[in-house]
């Protein structure tokens, strides 16, 4: 082939040291031109936070791939701060392709809200760069062999296809030896919710204070979920966007009254 | 009316001193009980972080409305936290409203994802409950007058009418006075984008760090976007959903090849 060899930039939100980017870089090292910048610390549960108030720092990192170093930034920042960062001024050239993770637990359902490695492929699919969030259903990580080569075949994919303008592809895989995976499944992102349950406790000047936990709860049957694929065996595709407008509510809404001469209310109240 | 007077949950990301909150509390008390739940320092930006390494702290707090002292908390964690902690541990009883803000700056197009203001929100709807998070387009704030009297007519409305099941309205209001004000708009996130231009600079060690910067671009010319409706002199209400799927792309992902054996791909390698 004549064309030119290409570039892909990979964060994470488990932070430059986890096992999980350490095993997708070594699986896409082979395809391609790679540029790891990625948070010093674990940012998990960050959601799409971003630096404003203090400034970023960008370290060069020590990465070891497969076949010597990959070019590697150790940020001080989140998920999103790094690759905004690494696109305005750490990449050689624009990268043809922005992954994050291989994500050490499950991004699904309403899980996609709080992390840290979907927010940072967003920041790729907002400008317009072809971008894919990679989760291994194993709280905690463990053995990335199988998600890592399915990231590497989703990742080939995109390379030749493309996506559609302003969407990444959210990937979750389970946690099974390769031979048992089903396949890939397109999915939509299941209906749940956490139900909390802060944990109480007195410091030892008797103040309280409370830890974050809570239950999962699935709300939804449906057999094309990212939940379902999950646990039937399948690698779960969701194709995921920034746009949150609820459009199928637009119509209904635009009937309502909202009062929409404030100053003459004023008036008549 | 014999109904019982509804309770509404207030919580913000500019922080329980701001002035946006302080007015939406003053302009809401009339109308309903409330109890305010709302970060210690200002959490702009972060998104839909959530806090899970460390504890999170919730300090009663003197809150003045105008008819004397109203239940509040300082939270030492994120707009999200807020919304989490109270409803577990902190309201007397379910809020049959939450509300978020007043932002002091807009919240439309691809800021809502950055917003902590509409993560307050968010975490509401997504337990069922309805929820409006309210911007006033002026960078830093400036007489809240017209946006806190704006703020309790939807707040009335939607305590009136309810919302669709998982839905929030993101609201904005425009730097006009209530009396230049046109009406309200039902309107879609326009499309836009950040082009980031980090401000590189040395610390007295001759290190580089960065500070975030960029400019807004908006790629959206259409006549029911949030931004255009703030432009011309309108409220923008926009429903926003936590589900991220594209549910649009659906259809075509599903023709892709995914290579669907991986472990037939990995014996023929």
């Amino acid at each position: 082939m004549n064309k030119k060899r290409p570039l892909i930039l990979i964060s994470n939100d488990d932070g430059i040291e986890a096992a999980g980017i350490l095993s997708l870089a070594a699986a896409l090292d082979s395809i391609a031109d790679l540029i790891v910048v990625a948070p010093l610390q674990e940012m998990s549960a960050v959601g799409h936070a971003i630096t404003m108030r203090d400034p970023v720092r960008a370290r060069p990192w020590p990465f070891r791939g497969p076949s010597g170093q990959i070019k590697a930034y150790a940020v001080s920042g989140t998920p999103a701060d790094c690759v905004k960062l690494a696109l305005d001024k750490l990449v050689p050239r624009t990268p043809d392709l922005v992954v994050s993770g291989i994500n050490h637990g499950p991004n699904t359902a309403v899980n996609v809200i709080y992390s840290g490695t979907v927010s940072a492929a967003t920041e790729a699919a907002i400008l317009g760069i072809p971008a894919i969030a990679y989760s291994y259903c194993k709280w905690g990580g463990g053995d990335f062999e199988s998600s890592a080569r399915i990231a590497k075949d989703i990742a080939v994919r995109v390379l030749e296809g493309g996506l559609m303008p302003g969407i990444l592809l959210n990937v979750n895989v389970p946690d099974l030896p390769l031979s048992e995976i089903k396949g890939c499944m397109v999915t939509r992102q299941a209906r749940a919710k956490w139900e909390e349950s802060f944990s109480e406790r007195l410091d030892p000047f008797q103040r309280p204070y409370y830890w974050l936990s809570g239950t999962f709860v699935n709300l939804d049957e449906g057999e094309t979920t990212d939940i379902w694929a999950v646990e039937n065996g399948w690698v779960s595709i969701t194709p995921i966007q920034h746009d949150l407008t609820a459009h199928h509510t637009l119509e209904e809404l635009r009937t309502w009254s909202w009062k929409d001469e404030p100053a003459e209310i004023e008036r008549n109240d």
